[in-house]
């Protein structure tokens, strides 16, 4: 089989969000897995002294008409959450343990984390959030409690962001397939054509 | 006739070429003109503190691949100018005085601008250089260099470059269909669904 796709995203991002919707059913009709990698927008930005596309001069605005608009196109259902952006930190820990006993737990535990962010418009940031989201999914909570605030598990999501940022990543949500990364919900269409063609 | 499509632009923005090559083919398919207005963004990204992508941290060399790469995607002829970003203004205000005189001209001018600076790779920044592509579609280059001068002129461009930041436009290119505005070449697959749905 051919070599998964890497998805880095953030949980509070919109646009991972998005392409999060529409990677798995992508990558399958190429015969692809795809390897979901949640990662710290935060400290990916604090490291390249960037800021949000909400928070940029002049684009606040335009920014939201654009998460909602792009979502339509999608005909992915979305509502921008009250507070934005939110901590992750959490929630990213909390996949990358299920991740280590379970990986189609944790792929349903990150779809669930952005339906209830970005869809049902609920809180996601704090670990009570985080242990509820897993408990719908029979994940026994006093165990996921303790596991966010493991510093083995706090480790390996401060090194999957590290190893992000090492790698130029910038942004999100950022996708790799067979080396070539793209950038946004709105290379899809890219991604597609990479996958069909091999390259173009 | 439906209004007409405003396609803001900088003849030294990447994505403004990449869009520039289909607005009007799209906008056709839909009994709809474009009205081509190009815009100074060095003045927009002063006014609205902000820096070409480019140019903002860690995304260089990214923005150059993928540059390439979108136009190879939308299949249009692109190589990265040397010279990168230049002052457009001799070659936006040749086109305002050329659209006063006849716009279809002016529109041929603007997308053998394009031609030049990112397909052929060549100069198009110094008044020279927009004489010389002006002269191939027939101007006279003695009327054009005291119209690149001309302080009305001038002012012409620097009230359409106001005017967009004063409705808020922060980058190129900027695509506005019935009051609704899109913002970069990546962007088109909406445009084009507004166009068909009369707003989605």
């Amino acid at each position: 089989m051919a070599e998964p796709i890497a998805f880095y995203f953030d949980f509070s991002s919109p646009y991972s969000y998005l392409a999060s919707q529409k990677i798995d059913a992508l990558a399958e009709n190429f015969g692809r897995e795809v390897h979901w990698r949640p990662v710290l927008l935060g400290a990916i930005f604090k490291h390249f002294g960037t800021v949000p596309v909400t928070r940029q001069p002049g684009m606040h605005d335009y920014s939201l008409r654009d998460f909602a608009r792009s979502a339509r196109f999608l005909d992915v259902p979305f509502r921008m959450p009250m507070r934005f952006p939110v901590a992750t930190q959490a929630a990213a820990r909390a996949y990358y343990w299920l991740h280590e006993r379970d990986s189609d737990l944790a792929r349903r535990f990150a779809g669930s984390v952005f339906h209830e962010y970005f869809a049902a418009g609920h809180e996601i940031s704090e670990p009570a959030a985080v242990l509820h989201i897993a408990a719908m999914l029979g994940v026994d909570p006093t165990a996921l409690s303790s596991a966010i605030e493991d510093p083995a598990v706090k480790e390996k999501l401060r090194l999957e962001t590290d190893a992000a940022i090492a790698k130029g990543i910038f942004g999100a949500p950022w996708i790799v397939v067979d080396g070539e990364a793209f950038w946004g919900a709105d290379r899809l269409p890219q991604v597609e054509k990479w996958l069909e063609t091999g390259g173009f």
